[in-house]
C-alpha cells in the first residue's frame, strides 16, 4: 500500500555522551521514510532550503522514497541543535532555527493525493488539517505532535486528533493534553477525542497500544549500542505505520505486531546519528531482531 | 521452601493526588512479607518500638507469617512521611522519623537460621551483612538498596552484593551505583561483583531481569486504580522471592515466570494504601492478573 508522510527535514547538530554530529540528515518526516520504506512504498512532503545538500535528496531517492512533494524554498534548512545528558532521557534544545519551515505549507502533488496510509509528524496541527483536505480518503491515518502545539494550538490539535486512525505520542504529552497522571486512563479520554487507536512512546521503557477493545503493552530492546536518541520516535512511527501499510490488515494481531515492528525500528535509529542505521538495515537483520525481541519478553505460564 | 526477610516495619503517613493515610502499617518487610506468604512461609525479622499496634502482630500472625524474630524495643517505631506528584513518580519525603530502627540489629532466632530464601529488604548493608552472617548456607539470597546507602556505604553495600545471588534495585540506583546510563551495561558491570542476576524495577515501565545467560523484559501491568505507590518495590520482590521459593528451581523459565509474579504483587500493592490489598488477594485472583499479563504482552510473529 502506499504511505504519505508529511513532517520536517532538517539538519542537527547533536551531542550526546558518545559524540557529537554537525548539520546530520535528520527531521520527522527523514527518519520516518527511512524506516518505513523497508516495509513499502513511501512519499514524502516537507521543504527544505537552497542550501539543502542534493545528495541528500539522492540518499531518500535511492531508497526508493518519492521526493517529488519535497519543496524547495529560497532560504535556509531547518536547523536543530540539542545535547543529551548521562541518561539520554529529553534533548536540551541548545537552538531551533526553523528558517524555510517557517512559511511551510504542504502542498501534496497532484499523483500522491491518494495515498492508502498517511503520517502526519509533528508539525502545526493546523498544517496536519491542510494535508487532511488535501488527500482523498485514506485507509488509515497516523499523526504525533509535541507538547509545543498541546499549549499553544490545542484547539486546532483536537480538531486533528478528531479526524485521525491513530494519535502516536509521548507519555509526558498524553498527561499534558488530558490532565491526567494515568496513563490507562489518560489514553482512553484520547480515544473519546475521535481516534480508533492511542500509541503511547515510552522510549527506553517500550510503548503502550491502547484501542477500545484491547491493551498492548511492547517491551523496549535494551539498546546496548545507545548512540543518539533522535529520531526514535519517527522511526518507531515509520515501522508501525509501515508494517500496517505492509499488511494492510488492522486486526489485533497486526497492531500488535505493528508495535513490535514500531519498536524494532527505533532500536536501530539510536545506534548511530542521523538515519545511518536506519538506511543500512536489511530485512532479515530486522527480523532478527523482532524474533530477538519476541525472545526477550517471553514467559510460559505455569502454575506456582 | 521457607523464606526469611530481614527489613523495616514502620507507620506511614502518606499523601497521593487520590487521597491520605495516617501511620499507616508499611515497610519493606511489611510489604514484601504480605506478597511473599501467598506463595510460601514467610519468617520476618524486624524491629518496632513499644507503641507499634498490637493488632498488626496479630495481623502478620494471620497471614501465616512467622513473627519470632520481631524485636519490640522501648520507644517509637519507625515513621515516614511523604507526598507523591500528579505523576507519582518518586515520593517527597516530608520527614523520616527513625526512632527504634536507628539501633537495629538484626537477630535471627535460633530456630530460623536455617532458611531456604532470604530477603534482605532495603537496610544499612551492614546490617545486612550481619544477616549473611547469622543464616546457613540459604540457597538463594536476593537483596534490596536505596540511593541513600549507595552514596553513604559503597564499601558495606559491594560486599553485600559480593554476597548474594540476586541483586534488585530501581533504574535510577542502577546507574547511579555504576555510573554507567546504559541500563543493560550498568546490569553487566554489576553481574561482575558477584550477583547471578540483576532484577531491575522501573516502576511503571516494568522490570529488566538480566543474567550471565539471557534478559527477560517484564512489562508493567497498567494499572487504571493506582492509588499509592509506596512499597511496589518490596511487594515486587515479595511476589518474586515467593514464587521462586515455591517453584525452588533457578531454571530461565522459573525466573522470568518470578518476574511476572513480582509484577502482579506489585500491581495489587498500589491499589490501596498499605498492605490491605495485597492482604484480600486470593490465588485465584494473582492467577488471572497473571494472565490478563500475559495477554497483555503477548503477539504473535508473521512476517511482513
Amino acid at each position: 500500500m502506499s504511505i504519505l508522510v508529511v513532517g520536517s527535514v532538517a539538519l542537527d547538530t547533536i551531542k550526546t555522551p558518545f559524540g557529537a554530529c554537525k548539520e546530520e540528515l535528520g527531521g520527522s518526516a527523514s527518519y520516518f521514510s527511512v524506516a518505513a520504506q523497508h516495509f513499502d512504498k513511501v512519499s514524502m512532503v516537507a521543504v527544505v532550503g537552497t542550501d539543502f545538500p542534493k545528495e541528500h535528496v539522492s540518499f531518500f531517492e535511492g531508497r526508493g522514497i518519492n521526493m517529488e512533494g519535497l519543496q524547495i524554498e529560497e532560504g535556509e534548512t531547518f536547523r536543530w541543535e540539542g545535547e543529551y545528558g548521562f541518561e539520554l532521557g529529553e534533548a536540551k534544545t541548545l537552538s531551533t532555527r526553523v528558517n524555510v519551515f517557517e512559511h511551510f505549507h504542504p502542498v501534496i502533488p497532484e499523483n500522491l493525493k491518494d495515498p492508502d496510509y498517511v503520517f502526519l509528524a509533528n508539525i502545526d496541527p493546523s498544517l496536519q488539517l491542510e494535508v487532511l483536505k488535501q488527500v482523498e480518503s485514506p485507509k488509515f491515518v497516523a499523526c504525533d505532535t509535541m507538547n509545543f502545539w498541546i499549549s499553544g494550538k490545542k484547539d486546532e490539535l483536537l480538531r486533528t486528533i478528531e479526524k485521525v486512525d491513530a494519535f502516536i505520542l509521548n507519555d509526558s504529552e498524553v498527561r499534558q493534553l488530558t490532565g491526567e497522571p494515568n496513563l490507562l486512563k489518560a489514553a482512553k479520554n484520547i480515544l473519546k477525542m475521535g481516534p480508533r487507536l492511542v500509541l503511547i512512546k515510552k522510549g527506553e521503557h517500550g510503548a503502550l497500544l491502547i484501542t477500545p477493545d484491547f491493551t498492548f503493552a511492547a517491551p523496549a530492546y535494551p539498546v546496548e549500542l545507545l548512540y543518539d536518541p533522535t529520531g526514535a520516535g519517527d522511526s518507531f512511527a515509520g515501522g508501525f505505520v509501515g508494517f500496517m501499510a505492509r499488511c494492510d490488515d488492522l486486526s489485533e494481531d497486526s497492531m500488535r505486531l505493528a508495535v513490535m515492528y514500531g519498536t524494532v525500528m527505533a532500536s536501530f535509529a539510536v545506534e548511530r546519528f542521523g538515519v545511518k542505521r536506519l538506511a543500512e538495515l536489511d530485512t532479515f537483520v530486522i527480523l532478527d531482531r523482532l524474533k530477538e525481541l519476541k525472545k526477550l519478553s517471553e514467559f510460559e505460564l505455569q502454575l506456582p
